[in-house]
């Protein structure tokens, strides 16, 4: 273990896959770096690639620790200590052994786990007598922390003054002309120009709290991609290839984005055992790790409409009962396969590549007005154009996509929905045909596509003045006395009809 | 106030209109009452209506008590006394209202509100050392809690005894040859005979569970119907009393619910103050007491799939935000509206009967499938044969199908779906094309059906034998490394490719 006596800048505990790439990004970009983990063949592994990638005339910035309190003793002041464990009881494990180890009132210690928003709300509280529990949720997998992530900080904004120069210089940049990510995955070489992809999200839970709806997000997003493949696949018989070769070519357009990209890179690789195609050797049982779960169970307890982000939920759900899928294959009947022209193929795809773009601005639009709703109750203050700007790198939902979601809330700020935003009203009001068309066609062949039949329906309920909740009200009045309101008298005021009476009177309640 | 030398059966705490109308239902069952209110208004009444109903050959079987000490002292133990206050801490708090007036370790105390689950199993141990907390949920609205609810109670087994033989007698009752409800709504005339419609569930807890799955089965079976509404009314041209008609004659066929005989009735029933249907001065922004909501989030925490019941919440969610629709309706483009002539008319009728029929299966399918799944986690035997018998009467799902899962789960107790059931897998089999042509054309209209087209994605992905979730692991295993296991290995064996690499490698984790 070296040790320096230059003094560390900044600390991380947790070398998971996360916490080793954020420090060797730290590092890279001139900070020296404490690092320290209970499990001291992580601290070698770290250490080792440090010195792996490191520039030869550069001399080593990371200080492996034995202990925290070696780590304590070697931080200037105030401290920044970046916590990278995972959510739960290890994050409040680390904190006390901290405080165990003398950490200080002015220390700031930055969860960057997948935590529960609520929980870094409690923890800033809990916490406060001992040192500013700070957090920040990273984006962009370990790529994106070894060079480059989207960062939502949120917390104590005084502290934000020590932690925004590390995470300006760390974070993924894009072009400020072009609003292009600028990538250079190398170590050693860090991207220096470009504006930075994190902000100032707002206070505690603030910015795990945009995080957790921009998985959410990436769930629907991951979803409508995989619907595709299933509709291109076996409503018009293509094969892992051609699929890929479509979705290269939509990459080039307005569904250009990092998830359209991998997808044709997954679907083009072989098994390196078969010699198949890889996709058809992986098993449909999807997994999760409940970020996007946070997200549909907020919207629900919150009353924000966003089911097509939980139908995406759902069908990772579905997934994992693989057996009783088959099992009922067998019991359900469905149309029979019909065949297709070369022109209906060709009239699908494009089609379909409306379709999802529609249904895609409605994922959005849920997610979006589900910040805006749970901020209002919060008391935060979103900017929700900058949240846009900084996920255009360096996160999972990065595309070209998010500059019109810019745009939008920089024309005004106070978008009820982004649906109201005239550049996506206009999109959805011309492709909305075609929308139509591909769902009617997956209904038609049997093959499932519930998001991006959901976020139709989600579409033409926003369309209606007037929706059957009124029936709804009448049959909640007949069988529980619940009351309603009427379309022609002031809102509030509430009535009532005595439906069990020989003569229904309507009483004003 | 009348006060009796004769010792009371039963108490009742809480004199709402659900509370008031159980003890007028316990008393007209020959139990003497002990009835107390914090609100000495709603004592009053409850003594008032019971006097008006009481027949006058009967002397008064209710005990109006100015406090809980009163109500103690009058009662024969061990105790039993209902509650009936609003979920929360109005619980708790008559719960330290009846320890500081004295209550016993053997008397019982059933919870009767729509408390949450998790609540019930929290107060039994809260306050094992004081009484036994039981619970009962309860279903049918204020008729239903007068003449005959339906009755969902759980906790401590030895309690049950003392608690079944009145709940036996005012729980609804069915006809044990037809299966069909004996309804006969009088004061003083209460139903003797047939299966009464309450069951013990399990553990505290478990009826309060069934309950909201029941709730939120019930949110998606009125929204089904509010589609149909909207379907039949836009697409068809068909005005209130049409409908009703419609919905009439659908009550006679395999869609015989009690929710489907109010809606015709409700779509019947003129407005007094204008004379118009009733039906349009209601303004359609749907209320909920949060029970719908619970069971969808249950189902996401879990990881049961029940995206047709979380449409149904959404659906509510999205009728509140008027304004908003209001703003949107000129913003975004549909179809034009076509004509339809009178075959089609008939034609789109029949196979929507047929697709309301084959959702409604699904959302059942989804409710009793999560129910199964939280047992397995809970530790809970549930017999779902006897829960969809109780449902027969009483409550607000209360329907001629019901009597078909009863047979599905008496012919298979271990059923994992509904679906798997022989009687459905091949009605939803006959209907399914009908119910493809609903979604389509509802589709193609622009007009809204969140439930019944949620429901027929999730029908077609249990007919997958393959999910593209085998590209979503793929996507998840580029970005984040969080491998996947494959169709040709064991299961649980995890694969990752190393996808950065430039001769990529496939590693056995």
């Amino acid at each position: 273990m070296k040790t320096s006596s230059q003094q560390a800048n900044v600390g991380v505990v947790g070398l998971g896959v996360m916490g080793k790439n954020l420090a060797l990004n730290i590092a890279d970009n001139g900070y020296h770096v404490a690092v320290f983990d209970l499990d001291e063949q992580k601290v070698a592994d770290a250490a080792a690639q440090e010195l792996a990638e490191r520039p030869s005339s550069v001399s080593s910035r990371m200080l492996a620790c034995n202990n925290l309190s070696e780590m304590l003793n070697n931080l200037t002041k105030p401290r920044v200590i970046v916590m990278s464990v995972p959510a739960g009881a290890p994050v409040d494990g680390v904190c006390r052994s901290l405080i165990n180890a003398g950490i200080e009132a002015d220390d700031i210690v930055i969860d960057t786990g997948n935590s529960l928003w609520t929980d870094t709300v409690a923890r800033e509280k809990q916490y406060e007598n001992n040192f500013i529990f700070f957090s920040s949720a990273v984006s962009g997998g370990e790529v994106g922390a070894r060079f480059g992530p989207s960062l939502m900080p949120s917390g104590d904004k005084a502290a934000w003054q020590y932690v925004a120069p590390i995470w300006n210089a760390i974070a993924a940049k894009v072009d400020t002309k072009s609003g292009q990510p600028i990538e250079r995955f190398e170590p050693g070489n860090p991207v220096l120009e470009g504006e930075p992809c994190t902000a100032y999200i707002g206070p505690a839970g603030a910015g795990h709290y945009v995080k957790m709806v921009h998985n959410g997000i990436e769930y629907a997003d991951m979803q409508l991609i995989c619907e595709a493949y299933q509709l291109l696949t076996e409503a018009l018989g293509l094969n892992a290839k051609e699929v890929a070769d479509i979705f290269e070519s939509w990459n080039q357009g307005f569904l250009n984005s990092y998830l359209m990209g991998i997808s044709a890179e997954v679907l083009r690789q072989d098994d390196p055992l078969t010699g198949k195609p890889l996709v058809e050797k992986i098993l449909d049982k999807a997994g999760q790790k409940g970020t996007g779960l946070w997200t549909a169970v907020s919207s629900l307890q919150i009353g924000c409409p966003a089911p097509t982000i939980a139908e995406a939920v759902y069908a990772r759900a579905i997934s994992t009962q693989k057996s009783l899928r088959m099992s009922l294959k067998s019991h359900l009947a469905g149309p029979d396969v019909k065949s297709v022209s070369a022109q209906e193929k060709a009239d699908f795809i494009d089609a379909l590549e409306d379709a999802l773009y529609c249904a895609k601005v409605c994922c959005y639009a849920q997610g979006f007005q589900l910040m805006a709703m749970n901020a209002k109750e919060q008391g935060w203050q979103l900017n929700f154009a900058e949240i846009a700007k900084i996920w255009r790198a360096g996160c999972i939902i990065r595309a070209t996509f998010l500059q019109s979601i810019t745009a939008a809330y920089e024309n005004d700020a106070e978008l009820a929905n982004l649906l109201m935003a005239d550049t996506f009203s206009s999109e959805l009001s011309t492709k909305q045909m075609n929308w139509r068309k591909t769902v009617s066609a997956s209904i038609m062949s049997g093959i499932p596509a519930p998001c991006i039949s959901s976020a139709i329906a989600y579409y033409d309920s926003y369309r209606c003045e007037t929706l059957p909740a009124n029936l709804l009200q009448g049959q909640r009045d007949f069988f529980g006395s619940h009351t309603f309101e009427r379309t022609d008298k002031p809102a509030g005021e509430k009535y009532h009809l005595d439906w069990s009476a020989k003569t229904r009177v309507l009483l004003k309640v």
